[in-house]
């Protein structure tokens, strides 16, 4: 019993067909004419797999495959529709195929399992367009109510609600409903790893356990702008040189965490921001993320800590401003045994690991037990037209999935 | 024999009238409407005072105070006329009033010199509108040709060329020649410090003995972006990393020079400069003086090596591109002698100090020998509105000029 590499490959290109002929690389966001054609395309496959489609009213589209029990909760495989701008031809959609790849073997197996298994395609995962991520898990989890659909918008100034009405299209061809209830006993999700670990370890396959915590800070550092030639050393409140103490400290920080822990400093604004001038005013994110809980606290109470420290040192202010904060995500033990079980059975080479972005599963895993698997990106590169991953390495971490669900059926 | 700080006061506020009124502060940009005003004036401030007044082609105005001696060499004492965008109310003018109140004082007191004594006003000092500095003295000097007036251009595309014809207007107002060659045997100019050392010393005068040697450096350090999250820190190469390590070691290293030096990371521009991306390439600036050549190579020698190093040990690739490299300057002895002579005859609390900033007399220094006094800048502020000097300041380091004028007169 084995996903095929070749089926898996063709409906990769096929979905790498519907995007932004204006972006490079492949742009598929929410509610615009290419989602919409990749969305009819969908439920087309979906129908042809004999599964029952619904939409609802953010764009979440569900097949499901009837189970043989009475009142059975559904397993739930998939992930999400959409991409960032420029984005790759894997980031989401291979986990969405993953689903339709599991119920085809299941059909030409003619294996029929107690518990319906629900097909899931999220909507607006990225958050490229509106700017919040997750749109269509939290909707699905019940976390965002029909209101704060007015509230999300995109560059052009329209709303989620206003957008979304556009998937009426596709009435005539899916069932719709407001909200599904669909109280999962399980979810599982593949993705593309989106860092250079299973690569290096020689394409290997992650079977994730873990979704990191992360949180990020927007750090004001003022000291005061100068003349570079005439003022001494010492009498200097340069903004720039804290701000270098504080990154430096961050990246030693983050390394001598005992678990997997990352600290980036990804954005700089500074003024006024000329050759000549001391830097009067820096401003700096400061991202810090952890697959474990203490980890990630102890990192940012000690980066707090040392801005202030540096700031009362060189006479400066400075103000930190949390952006978001969110802990670490444990993931189902008995899934992720389930997955290992499967690897080890089928002799693919495996690790379980974290995962340092965030992803559907992170709200699904509020509803139900989840695990995730991870296969390998190609040099470690996401979010951008070189993403690559072998088909092959997708049914592999699709065979992990097929057979932890017949594994948990059994229980 | 004094200098009189009520009537440096007056010319102050007179010369701060002169400015664009669309701008916050004090702007005089050269050749404009405000400048031809101000111009107007000088000439007949300067007439009143019985000097005979030229100007040339690019606008440096000359006051000339007859010599007694047959073909002695002129003595010069003057400053520049124009400011930055938002600049104050004594950066460079307050050098040009120095002139006009050394000539009232010495034809209150009939006085007669055997050598001429030529008070100038610099043109086009800043560098603010065409983005080259020293255009006055440069042109004064020899070291820019005519055909070079085109190369220069403001925002909108002017030229220095096109632009210092609007000065014909003053045509019949004062005598007009290409170029003055005047040799001059000495130069005197007085300035703002620009500064806080000698407000932190009590509103002490500065005899300067040398121009601060300056250079600049863009330097470019490549990494690779990539996920905030998904990269563990052993496998990046993010290139802000590196800058903040190349930052403080350029701190640390300019506070180790014997002599003082100043090292400045003033513009930063990251890429993509996003909260969750390790970033991929960094330009940044690189600014060292120093009053000592020595201490200068030290500096840019071992901060080249360490930015090779940082490279290489990081995996990134880096280039480093010289924009200025301007040695050091140190100004003529006997003048410094004699402006300290005089501060200790009057008992004027000074110190012999270095120029961080360039100034007119880095270029007069290459024709004759010169020497500078510094006034107390309040707070250190220049090229702001909040720039502040006591008159008596100015009257105070006038004098020392006056007293230096007539001591070289007796060699």
């Amino acid at each position: 019993m084995q996903c095929n590499s070749e089926r898996i490959g063709d409906w990769i290109e096929k979905f790498a067909s519907f995007t932004d002929p204006k972006q490079q690389g492949f742009t598929r966001f929410s509610y615009t004419e290419e989602d919409v054609v990749a969305r009819r395309y969908l439920i087309q496959e979906m129908k042809k797999l004999n599964l029952e489609v619904w939409m609802d009213h953010v764009g979440n589209i569900f097949g499901r495959r009837a189970g043989r029990g009475k009142n059975q909760k559904p397993i739930v495989v998939g992930s999400h529709l959409d991409t960032v701008q420029s984005g790759g031809k894997y980031d989401g959609i291979a986990g969405v195929i993953t689903g339709l790849e599991v119920v085809r073997v299941l059909n030409e197996l003619q294996i029929q399992l107690d518990a319906p298994l629900e097909v899931i395609a999220y909507a607006e995962e990225e958050g490229g367009r509106f700017g919040s991520a997750f749109i269509g898990s939290k909707w699905l989890a019940g976390e965002i109510q029909l209101e704060e659909l007015d509230k999300y918008r995109d560059g052009e100034g329209n709303t989620i609600a206003a957008e979304c009405l556009k998937l009426d299209a596709l009435n005539g061809e899916v069932k719709r409903c407001e909200r599904r209830d669909i109280s999962p006993q399980a979810t599982f999700e593949l993705h593309i790893e989106q860092g250079p670990v299973l690569e290096s370890k020689g394409n290997i396959l992650g079977v994730v356990d873990t979704i990191t915590g992360s949180s990020a800070y927007q750090v004001v550092i003022k000291g005061e702008a100068n003349h570079a030639g005439t003022i001494p050393m010492d009498m200097r409140k340069d903004a720039f040189v804290a701000v270098s103490e504080i990154s430096l400290a961050l990246n030693r920080l983050a390394k001598e965490q005992p678990i997997h822990t990352v600290g980036t400093i990804g954005f700089i604004e500074m003024k006024p921001n000329a050759y000549n001038i001391i830097p009067g005013e820096v401003e700096f994110s400061m991202d810090i993320r952890s697959l474990d809980q203490t980890c990630m606290e102890q990192v940012t109470i000690q980066m707090k800590d040392l801005i202030k420290r540096v700031a009362e040192d060189g006479g400066l202010e400075f103000t930190i401003r949390t952006k978001h904060n969110q802990p670490v995500v444990s993931l189902s033990e008995s899934l992720v045994s389930a997955l290992s079980a499967s690897a080890e059975k089928r002799n693919y080479t495996y690790i379980t690991m974290g995962s340092g972005a965030g992803h559907d599963t992170l709200v699904m895993a509020r509803m139900a037990p989840s695990a995730m698997v991870f296969v390998p990106s190609k040099a470690g590169r996401s979010h951008c037209p070189e993403e690559f991953t072998q088909p092959d390495e997708i049914a592999r971490g699709s065979d992990l999935i097929l057979d932890a669900i017949l594994q948990i059926q059994s229980y």
